[in-house]
């Protein structure tokens, strides 16, 4: 785990949180996406070395919109750039955390991406990334 | 804002989780320290540019405590590192975020913080911290 890669945020309305965070950081986002297979529209803001992602629910399956209605809007989970996601992801597990897909998938930003279940990390639901190059 | 200074996370039992993230780190906390003021215990591990805090309440009255009644162990709030506090809490209150303290306080880490009201935030309780030097 070599920093934080990004900070996933749950919001309500994307456009509307794009001008919020925009007025936070001075700065409007770099790059908006559509990822499918997750049911969500993203958009990226670059804070330094750091990343912060909003995450709008485009499907009522979504985990998005399932984290809206049971807890509201705010931070959804916190991602770590990983140099090599499959040796990371079996040392984890060695360790005792529970790994909620095994095998990565693709995910937003051009990354492959592993997830650990929160009841496994004090609550906090922790996404391992990996560029694709 | 420069960076993400470091993530905080609530826990219940310090101890226990300064283990569970020297696991998943692969590396000790590099601090621990208490906030009397904030009735809070807290560790730092470094990870890369930024850090994460856990923090465990040491009196009901701690807004640590609060939060677990409420909400349970998870992500408490997002700091971020700035240059001069007074100058971004300014530009801040211009954009019609709600700060929470107007005169920055002293943290953990020899840092002056001030926090922004989540309300204002897409419910992300934000800190902006700057370093004592």
């Amino acid at each position: 785990m070599r920093k934080i890669e990004h900070i996933g945020i749950a919001v309500k309305n994307l456009e509307e949180s794009n001008i919020l965070f925009e007025k936070l950081f001075g700065n409007p986002p770099y790059k908006q996406e559509e990822v499918v297979s997750e049911g969500v529209k993203t958009s990226f803001f670059m804070n330094g070395p750091n990343k912060i992602e909003l995450l709008e629910a485009t499907t009522p399956e979504s985990p998005i919109a399932k984290f809206l209605d049971k807890k509201g809007e705010g931070i959804h989970h916190i991602a770590f750039d990983v140099k090599d996601i499959l040796t990371e992801v079996e040392r984890l597990k060695n360790e005792g955390f529970i790994v909620l897909n095994e095998i990565p998938k693709k995910g937003a930003d051009n990354k492959l991406v592993v997830f650990l279940h929160p009841k496994s990390t004090n609550g906090v639901l922790i996404e391992l990334c990996q560029e694709i190059i």
